[in-house]
């Protein structure tokens, strides 16, 4: 059997990747006055004078909703809300098993904008957090904007926020081990969706001047026709010098090149012309922009992909469950750019001087220390 | 300390009743590829071509949605969404423990019934059911209706039907001990909210025939001003000679009282106003309609409160847990009036001859065989 095969018996034989566990016994009357009526009477009370106590009182405090309008699911598109249940029941079990985070999965059956920022906002109540999931651009930017505007929890959609910290993350312990400065790197990021578009907005906060997007018609400039608003956002802040062409055209020359587009676009000519100790991820799944040894052989100097079977594995998991651990735990109202930043700097600090090298340069998936890290990153960056 | 004080102090050291649980592993790079990326992609590819396949391949199948607007929690009134929770997190906690049944609670932070309705709709990809809670008549009435109208999953208002269905199990049990027959008893129920309307509505499908609604200003009937639509209909059905007057005119000659009222309203000289062998369920809270010891030195046989302190308690645990475990088993659509019957007649032939007297009408609420005995009888009216 492949891995879809068995994935498919193993989903059926667990019949939902997650279970509602009661912290607390009903065994006895006792149990039951206590747990619920007539004793349940007072925390609602506390919460109705101090709604603040609803952290103290409920699972507000350790509890996010990992929600999805299943419109941008994994490689396989819009399938719509109840066929990206899988998915969600198993960003759920990533949460809890990374971050000790409790999660519930919700799909909605809307993939109207307004629609899901009401519905997001009538659930709110019983969550400290809301991680947006699997949402197509650009309407996850506006519905993610909408929401923490509107919402006093923390409202983060990881397809855009996780990757850009974890793509960050890599690149900066990818300049410690080249020597590279950051205000002289020239960036090419080759696909214009939600991860690309977010991956560009923190390499620029990080300090990055020189970015230039692509998307499977080439360089994104000013008079580009088509572009959506957050696109034609980011051509005012990317490729200053408002050049044309193709990704070819935009790599020569380049330090840096972040791919979250097709598989094989990148050809070894393609990276020939990059600068030396050039820096590649190509996070295209299954099959990367380009193989990481075609590329080595072609002169790149470090290669992440999306891939667990390669080095450098670019994986939300070392991400999102520190950062909604962090948030919860600090009440944070919303997720920062300081503290992505700071998420980001954590991550690659936990590869040491002696461990770091072209072929590690993040720490792995199952590397115990991270959640923690990242949440006291996360946690030193809320401001009261 | 009292049970409000502990039950405070037990809610902060539990700072939620309830945990997500995976029930996968995922330690190594393998258990990721099953659960998460790449191989949950095929479950997801299976629901997409066959929305049913949700049923084998995810949560839906045994996971229900506790859903409130907390405008009438408790004894606690229209206290709000957020102070709502700790009462739905108790709700989930004794889905598990009694029916095993996963469930999430849900707190709408809006009151307004067409929104309810559009949220609920929009959030149920993710649930096999949804149980309404705490949601203030007539309001509620539309609200389960639009709902089992617009979904495919069942929708139940436990505060209605769970009541309704105790409660008729526990007069069938005391028409068993008093050899009274339905047709010919007069049954008068004080209260005309949700749980008032329900039970007057199940007991004239069980077969009841005679049955008069009070509230606080006396005998609902046709010229009765201010009633909403729900009590418009039911003065159609219930006191047939359109009678005026007093709750205690309305006891008069009655064999059964149901009360779910308020404390102390009911005298003794009304209980000796009513017929030989009379059935009381008292169930305001904490203080009954009238005392037990009251009741029954003024004559009455039979005496039920909603408390766990005295013999007979109508314990709503008794229903919902199987009935929900009954209706996702079978993959009900609807529960139906039949299914609530059966469920009522299952709880009813728990108590054997042997056991049955009037100190003991009803099963207790943990009774272990309660919820699977009543699984079985709503799955057995399940029409394919």
């Amino acid at each position: 059997m492949n891995v879809y095969e068995q994935s498919l018996k193993a989903h059926e034989t667990w019949a939902g990747k997650i279970s509602t566990e009661p912290k607390c016994q009903v065994k006895s009357r006792e149990d039951l006055s206590l747990a619920y009526t007539p004793g349940v009477a007072e925390p609602c009370r506390k919460i109705a004078e101090n709604p603040n106590d609803a952290y103290k009182y409920t699972q507000k405090g350790n509890t996010v909703a990992v929600i999805s309008d299943g419109s941008a699911v994994l490689g396989l598109g819009n399938i719509g809300a109840l066929a990206a249940m899988p998915v969600m029941e198993g960003k759920v079990v990533l949460f809890k098993s990374f971050g000790n985070v409790n999660a519930v999965p919700i799909c909605l059956d809307t993939q109207d904008t307004d629609e899901i920022v009401d519905t997001v906002i009538r659930i709110a109540p019983a969550f400290g957090g809301i991680n947006l999931e699997d949402i197509s651009a650009p309407r996850c930017f506006e519905i993610e904007k909408r929401l923490n505007d509107a919402l006093d929890i923390p409202v983060f959609h990881d397809d855009q926020h996780g990757t850009a910290i974890v793509v960050l993350s890599g690149i900066i312990n990818g300049l410690r081990l080249t020597g590279k400065q950051k205000e002289n790197c020239k960036v090419v990021v080759n696909g214009a969706g939600s991860a690309g578009i977010a991956i560009t907005k923190l390499l620029l906060t990080y300090g990055f001047t020189n970015v230039t997007m692509c998307d499977k018609n080439g360089i994104l400039h000013k008079e580009y026709e088509g572009l959506n608003w957050m696109q034609q956002e980011m051509v005012k802040v990317t490729n200053l010098d408002n050049k044309t062409g193709s990704l070819a055209d935009a790599l020569v020359g380049a330090d840096i090149f972040v791919g979250v587009s097709a598989p094989g676009i990148v050809s070894a000519d393609m990276v020939r012309s990059m600068n030396k100790d050039s820096i590649l991820f190509a996070m295209a799944n299954p099959t990367p922009e380009i193989m990481p040894d075609i590329a080595k052989e072609a002169g790149a100097r470090i290669v992440g992909t999306g891939r667990s079977d390669f080095p450098n594995q670019v994986n939300n998991v070392i991400a999102f469950p520190g950062i909604f651990k962090g948030a919860l735990e600090g009440r944070a109202s919303i997720i920062t750019e300081e503290m992505k930043l700071a998420a980001a700097e954590a991550i690659a600090s936990l590869v040491s001087d002696e461990e770091l090298c072209d072929e590690f340069i993040m720490p792995e998936a199952f590397d115990e220390r991270v959640a923690d890290v990242v949440s006291e990153a996360v946690k030193s960056h809320i401001h009261a």
